[in-house]
């Protein structure tokens, strides 16, 4: 039996999204490790949460620091704990492009829309502002630009007319916290490869 | 009981729209008359299915003439048919202001994909482009700007990893066919209001 795959977490805030990972992990639902939980900011509740579950849990704080010094120091621990795949769970920071080098299609994040609709900040306000009927959230490899990488999971969620922000964020979480353990699972199965930004199964084809 | 809504609608070509429009009516899933077929080009295949089925279908060549012009004519059509409701279906050109004024919150359209994503022509070939998992088709009132005005309904359709923009665009036109009836029928009924640019079901909490 293979051993377990790594994950590397990166969190700013609460981390609702690392602890449904870890809440499948637990269950069964996903074959992995949590290796590190890497925080940028001390009073990030995720945090605490991360050293309650015994996990290996630092703080790397980002305040007042250039941002490839701290990316440069936040790869080596990420090395240094052998993980396979790097997942950003509200982690507040854009990425060096130095930092996404090392970790080359091994970088996921999940943001609450529909990509390529709502990219950035309060993609649920934004969503509401706009009148969609339909909007959800999207796990995607990270790349250099912001919300821009290739898609690996979507999930939908119908927007109420009674839906504030509040209500919608909700909605949109819940079904981020399934996503983001499916497609995690999904890549670390190794069967999906990356062309042309396309994410896709791979086809057993090839000469078997 | 009441005279029924008379629909005007807009094409250029098949005019499958039209057709699944008119097949509602004529299943008694829509309650509404169409009463004027207007096509801005002779050969549109759609121009002669609303022959063949009996109904006033006009050309209104638009080749050579000025925008402006041809809306006029258009619009006195339309005005002389008495129409509720103007449905573009596969109608390719951009409506003056004039147009849009003439016909306030009164003209729709149905696009394919979940606007504000992929917006103009192609929009499957973009969703395919980009590595979309979920796409679809949205019904929305036409304002000044392509693609863009307040959303009445939105269907969502799965991206399979086998699809071409053929595969795609025939399982969107599915959703199409029931989204752009359902649609008209929300908006006929009087039911729905628009406020910064959210298209809501009216509450009917006001002194009653």
């Amino acid at each position: 039996m293979a051993a377990l795959k790594k994950l590397g977490i990166l969190l700013s805030g609460r981390g609702s999204n690392f602890e449904a990972i870890a809440d499948s992990i637990k269950a069964g639902r996903l074959q992995a490790e949590i290796a590190i939980v890497i925080s940028n900011r001390a009073d990030a509740p995720g945090l605490e949460s991360a050293r309650r579950r015994g996990l290996n849990a630092q703080l790397i704080p980002s305040k007042g620091r250039v941002r490839e010094e701290h990316d440069a120091e936040v790869v080596t621990a990420l090395k240094q704990a052998q993980v396979d795949l790097v997942c950003l769970a509200g982690y507040m920071r854009l990425l060096s492009p130095d930092f996404i080098r090392a970790f080359p299609s091994r970088i996921v994040n999940i943001h609450p829309s529909l990509l390529p609709a709502f990219p950035g900040m309060d993609a649920q306000k934004q969503a509401l502002a706009y009148g969609v009927k339909v909007t959800g959230c999207t796990v995607h490899f990270v790349d250099e630009h912001l919300d821009h990488g290739p898609i690996i999971l979507q999930k939908t969620v119908p927007v109420l007319d009674s839906d504030d922000e509040h209500t919608l964020s909700a909605r949109i979480l819940q079904q981020e916290h399934t996503a983001y353990s499916e497609a995690i699972g999904l890549v670390l199965s190794g069967e999906v490869e990356v062309q042309d930004r396309v994410v896709r199964k791979r086809t057993h084809a090839e000469g078997k």
